[in-house]
This record gives structure tokens, C-alpha cells and sequence, in this order.
């Protein structure tokens, strides 16, 4: 996959880029990503980018010009290599908000362009170009850099290859709808914190229930709008209303 | 405000922190972010952090003690420069959702710790020192690193001081409920694409309305659940009963 990055921050991206498993991607070349600072292609004379809204408002927009013609001179240049235009994502707090869904849909694309903001918000033409908009949630940041790379963290490790063990992507949360729910590792006792019983006997279709009761708990406590009852199993079901007893005898202690 | 991220990677924090307005922040000594790899805290002869989790399952857990061993180094290391313990973040994709009501909560603390996993997930007992568990949207990513430097940024971009303009830490996306509507720089013309006559007519009351509804009209296409019909104005429903019924008539057509 080649990710083209359209950015006023460039060296943001080396160190997250580099490191980790983004990093190893590049090195086993899965995944190319180049970041173009958009300033080079200003044809204003003191090298601007951003200039005052029409009709008034606080701060700074990003201009068209600059942002469309980096665009299109990438396009060309990923042209002569054999790679076609993809999807272009603004990366803008009023955009659809990312999820692993979306992250899944992307991670079947060729080629993914990104297009980070900065200062109060982009001019409405800049959308010309512009086939996704994404937002990773409600929040206010400083700039588009660190959604972008969010969202390339999230495609990048479900391309073949990327991670070491295959089922890696799978089994946590959000895959499976619900949230993990606690695990454990050695020492069993870690200054007097133990690992529950169950996790040591050895008895593998409790410590299943005990899973699955534990993640439909941490679920149910704490992001109840993922559970999706139409999809439990009689199981799952069984220990939902467990759970939702003893939940309840806890408040009322 | 002093934050204290603990990580295995390091090296990711550099651009993101170096760049843009959290390092001017960090020049302007409004804030102070230390990055400690509780890799160098681990008692194992071989440096490893993570384990098997008992019980079985995929991948490989973090241990309780390199990071709690760093987490607790850290806190007498802050308190003899008068650093009180303040809120330590779980980044984890079980956490509640963070948003931006949590941002300008955490940007009133004066110290925060972020814990960044990777790998499967956390040895349950690290949860003995942690106060909130945060994630920053629905997707799996490969570690903990982008949501801290993501909730980092959010609460950095409010700390007084910060940002240039009082004025550009409101008036945003979401500060107002709102998402932003169309906007628009110089030229007025670009490559045909024309600005809205309304936008540089200098009728003041005229753009103000314009703005309202554009507004309203983009986060009733996109963001429904984002409007809080309690708090509309009487010009805001009236505006945004002529967005709908514009809406409408486009889809009919």
C-alpha cells in the first residue's frame, strides 16, 4: 500500500512512522509512506498557506492552491510508478467519525492519501479533491498529524504481513464486540495481588466462561452500547444476566 | 503541567512533541513532558516486560512490575521537585471513550501520567495505580503511544497560554456542539470554484445566518447525534427546519 501524507509538520511523522510495527512494515516493504509539506507548492511570495475567512471569523484557513496543486503533482508522479489515484481523506473534526470498520474498508485500498489541517479549518474548495472525510472522535486537536497517523496505525496492521502472528488482529477488542475483559500474566502473586483461581486450574472450559463472563462485565460496566443481544449466544446471555445480578448486589452494598 | 508518559517506545514521542504548538508549549515551560521506558525498570535477567497470560489465549501480556516499579520511581522523583501524585491514564482500547469534556477536565490537573501498552494488553494488577482508563476511539491500534500523544494534545492545546489566540481554543468543532460549516480564503476565484456571494457581501447579520445554517446543515447530514434540539435558539430551529426540508427536496430529486 503507498500513503501519501499531506503536511505542514513533516518530521512529525518520523518518529511514530519509524518506530514499531508502522516501522516494520515499511522495512518489509508492505507499506510506503511519503509526507509532502504542502508549503512547497505556495505560489505566494512570502510562502503562506493560510490566509483570513471571507466574512469575518477568528483565525486562519488553509488555502486551496497550495494543498491541490501538491496533490496533483504527487498524483502524477504515482502515475509514471504504476500506482492510480485512491481514496483522499481530509482528516477533519467535522468528518465521519473512524472506526474499525472504516479502518477495515481502507486496509483493502491500493493507495490512501491523507490531508492534515492546521489553524482554524480548511477552505471549502480543498474538497474538490477530497473523496472521505474522517474525524477520530470528539475531541479538539492541534492539528490533523496525529489523527492521520491514527488512522494509518490502524490500516497498516491489518495488511498481510504486517503483524508476526496472523490471528494478532483478531480476538480484541472491538473484533469480537465486546471488550477484553482482565488477564493476567506471572508472578501468580505480585505483592499480594493474586491471579484468580480459576486462571490456574487448568480447567480450560471454565476459564473460557470465565472470559467471556469477564469481558461481557467490563462490557456491560463500561461501554453497554457495544453489546449487540441480537448476537450473543445462549452462553453469553446466561452470563450477561449474571453479571447484571451481581452488578447489582454490589450497588446495593 | 508536568506529564509523565511511561512507554516502550520512546523515540515516537520526539516529532510529535518537538513540533507544532505542544512544543511551544513545552519552550514556553507551560508544560513539561518526560517519556521514561519502563523497559529499564524490569528485574528480568533478560529485559523482557511481557509474559504468557495465565489461562491461555493469543500474544503476550505486560507485566505489573517494570511498570509499576517506574511508575512509583517517577512519583519520588516528582514529589522532591514538589510534583504531587496526580492522575495516572490507562491507554487501552477497553477505557471509557475520551472526549472533549474529558480534555478540559484533565487540562485542569497539574500532573498526569499516561501508560502506554503494546502487545495484547495489560497484566490486570497495573490497574492498582491507575485512576482512569481512557481509549480514543473504536479501533484497535499497535500500541498505546498515538492515543496518549492524541489526548496529550487535546488537553495541551487548553492549558492557558498555549494557543496565541484566547479565542482559537473555542468557537471549534464540538466546543460549540456544532461541527463548522463551509469556509472560505482567498481567491475569491480559484480555478471556478467561486465563494458564495452572501460570504462578500459585508451584510454582517446576512453571513452570521449563513454561517448558522451551513453549520447546522452539516451536522445534520452528518453528525445528527451531535444536536442538543434543548439548547437551539429560536433563529437556529427555524434555520435548521430549512436545512431539512432543502435536504429533503435534494433527495427527491
Amino acid at each position: 500500500m503507498k500513503i501519501d501524507v499531506l503536511s505542514l509538520f513533516p518530521d512529525m511523522f518520523t518518529g511514530p512512522m519509524q518506530e514499531s510495527i508502522i516501522g516494520k512494515a515499511i522495512e518489509k516493504q508492505i507499506l510506503d509512506i511519503e509526507v509532502t509539506d504542502f508549503r512547497q507548492y505556495t505560489t505566494d511570495k512570502h510562502r503562506h498557506v493560510d490566509d483570513y475567512p471571507f466574512g469575518g471569523g477568528v483565525g486562519m484557513l488553509l488555502q486551496a492552491q497550495p494543498i491541490i496543486d501538491a496533490y496533483e503533482d504527487l498524483a502524477v508522479k504515482n502515475q509514471d510508478q504504476g500506482i492510480e489515484k485512491g481514496r483522499v481523506i481530509l482528516v477533519d473534526p467535522a468528518g465521519k467519525t473512524f472506526n474499525q470498520q472504516v479502518a477495515e474498508e481502507l486496509a483493502t485500498e491500493e493507495h490512501l492519501t491523507f490531508i492534515c489541517g492546521h489553524y482554524e479549518g480548511y477552505d471549502e474548495r480543498i474538497r474538490s479533491i477530497v473523496t472521505d472525510e474522517y474525524s477520530i472522535g470528539d475531541f479538539i486537536l492541534t492539528g490533523g498529524e496525529l489523527p492521520a497517523m491514527v488512522m494509518i496505525d490502524a490500516v497498516s496492521r491489518l495488511l498481510p504481513g504486517t503483524l508476526g502472528n496472523g490471528a494478532s488482529s483478531v480476538d480484541d477488542s472491538f473484533s469480537t464486540g465486546l471488550l477484553e475483559g482482565p488477564q493476567y500474566t506471572r508472578p501468580a502473586d505480585f505483592r499480594g495481588m493474586k491471579v484468580p483461581n480459576v486462571l490456574i486450574s487448568g480447567d480450560h472450559k471454565k476459564i473460557a466462561e470465565w472470559n467471556q463472563k469477564e469481558s461481557l462485565r467490563r462490557t456491560y460496566l463500561r461501554r453497554p452500547d457495544l453489546i449487540d443481544h441480537s448476537r450473543l449466544t445462549d452462553l453469553q446471555k446466561r452470563l450477561l444476566r449474571e453479571v447484571r445480578e451481581e452488578e447489582e448486589q454490589r450497588q446495593e452494598k
